[in-house]
């Protein structure tokens, strides 16, 4: 079996780890961040753009693509990296999340989730081989197993039986891949009880997996509960594959799970913050909205490189955000992005040089202008 | 006085003409297109994406900008070139436009305009002096007279009331000019009466104008109209200096007006049309919500150069636009306004060589795929 993922080294100070992820569309420097293309596009970014900035691996969405415009459509027209002509790698989740962020409108069986499509209630039923079918249509580098999100209040019981069925359910994906060169994560949950996330990493690390993913963190459980939870899983896994903690996160969140050996993260957080004017500097975030902006005629963060803080200012962002442009959009979702892209760099900087006071320091707190 | 236009060559077969327009950030080749960049930004577009295709000048919307963010804080922060991070040439509008399209919410006097903005009620008063200071304030290369545009079905007394005052308003235009560097049009009206129009180029030719704009067409007058009384005015109208065709147009009112000698072109159509999934192509318009662009492997428009003709099918455009995706604005206005770059370097160089054959052709009717 081809070795896909190498650790190149580890950090001194903390668990870190500087990786190489190699897929059928590239080789991925890690830790990485992945923008998030929900529907086969990430949000106000043109493929090029995103270049520019460093990404080197994005994250579609299973849900959305199978609704619209259909994963058989995608397929026929050479896949999702034709499709949304992006020729680095991509990562695709399974649909879960959103299928059982959907609510009522969703039903779990052993078989699988049957859920109404948000766009015009149609009835669809996900089973872990739909999933495997979806992505392997898609043609993703990276697919994810099935699992259920569960929520973070759950009841230790039902964490108990969800996560049994996740397990069931991985290895029903495993015996549906059909490409082999297409990768397959498991997905680790099991709530926040140690001794159930480690039931399921000591069920799932024996199968042939290519990587782990930690699910079911980020969802609500507030910080402390992530950081120690997503850090003793981290230690369960094994030392020689990918760990993706999904969906997580703010920057402090993600430097805190470098720093307990996670590799690969995604969250549509500097996308979706963009476009509601929240913006992040290496001061803190920015409300681009504030009235204090109207006359500030430096860019976002005077230390950045990114296009955005190379040619405008506070005062024209602030502009484009009241006046409701599209450009708004554009701006601080490519500052956003490359932002994030930088903490990461600075993430495996810290970790190649050894130097602790490298990590990225970065204050949750709203910058003080 | 510094000589800011020149004519390179004249057409053979038609009035065309190759011109070349001097300004304080740049020169023009004429004829040209100017992207609207009603506030602050050409809708969509990244600047270095508006360099890319080809583009030479913008125009900036007066009114606009006046309401929000204000001149005084363009002019504070460096003009409108510094704010919006364009290097090139831009012309402002005088405001007059979106002024008299206000309706019951403004009031002509001799003075001016009285109106009430369209985002907080708020009463303004609009004079010849007023539009030129603002102008003044934004920086742009260009500035424009304040004048009426008048209905296309106006009574003849009320065009030529309404033309005798806009000839006062642009004298006192002149008068009120601080800045050396900013040229100045005088914009002709007269309605679809001949002699009111050649009336208004007898008392406005003699004055101090940088240029001159033919104001009043593409309101609704029909083509027949626009193209007769556009070419009737364009030849009453200085050899020596830019015509320019105010709000023209579709591709083929284009073609025809520089075939009837003039020289520079806006339009919101290319803009517009893009976020409405209205798109150009050298074989016709296709609307891209269309059911039979689904499997369309395609690109919009296989002889096009554009980056998004380049990189992305009929399918994935369609499924953009279907899904509400920024993107689609974005990669739809950036192949509308390529095309439009294109037919103007196709005019300019059927002029250039003299080979009729080389005038662009384009059919109104929709494409056939």
């Amino acid at each position: 079996m081809v070795k896909h993922f190498s650790v190149i080294k580890r950090d001194s100070s903390t668990k870190g780890r500087l990786g190489r992820l190699v897929t059928s569309h590239g080789v991925v420097e890690t830790p990485c961040f992945m923008p998030v293309g929900t529907q086969g596009t990430v949000k106000a970014m043109l493929p090029r753009d995103l270049r520019e900035l460093g990404c080197q691996i994005l994250l579609g969405n299973t849900y959305h693509l199978y609704l619209r415009p259909g994963h058989e459509l995608i397929r026929r027209l050479g896949g999702l990296h034709r499709f949304m002509s992006w020729d680095g790698p991509i990562l695709t989740d399974s649909g879960g999340y959103q299928v059982f962020s959907l609510g009522a409108m969703r039903k779990i069986t052993e078989d699988g989730a049957r859920f109404q499509s948000h766009l015009d209630g149609s009835a669809h039923l996900l089973t872990p081989e739909k999933a495997v079918e979806i992505q392997e249509a898609l043609g993703s580098d990276i697919a994810m197993i099935l699992d259920e999100c569960i929520a973070h209040d759950a009841a230790r019981d039902y964490v108990q039986s969800s996560t049994a069925r996740t397990i069931r359910w991985a290895k029903r994906c495993l015996d549906a891949r059909s490409q082999a060169d297409q990768l397959m994560f498991g997905i680790i949950q099991g709530g926040l009880f140690d001794d159930l996330r480690r039931w399921c990493v000591d069920e799932m690390a024996p199968m042939a997996f290519d990587g782990f993913a930690v699910g079911g963190l980020g969802v609500g459980e507030g910080e402390e509960q992530l950081n120690a939870v997503g850090s003793f899983t981290a230690q369960l896994l094994p030392e020689d594959k990918p760990r993706y903690l999904m969906g997580v996160g703010r920057p402090q969140d993600i430097v805190n799970a470098v720093g307990a050996g996670f590799d690969m993260f995604d969250c549509v957080i500097p996308t979706r913050n963009a476009r509601n004017g929240t913006l992040f500097t290496w001061q803190g975030k920015i409300n681009i909205k504030r009235a204090e902006f109207a006359n500030d005629a430096r860019p976002l963060d005077p230390s950045c490189g990114c296009y955005c803080c190379q040619n405008f200012s506070r005062a024209y962002l602030r502009h484009l955000y009241l006046a409701g442009e599209i450009l708004s959009s554009q701006l601080n979702s490519l500052h956003n992005l490359y932002f994030y892209h930088r903490l990461m760099d600075k993430c495996r900087e810290a970790i190649r040089t050894g130097r602790s006071e490298l990590w990225p320091q970065w204050l949750e707190a709203d910058a003080n202008p």
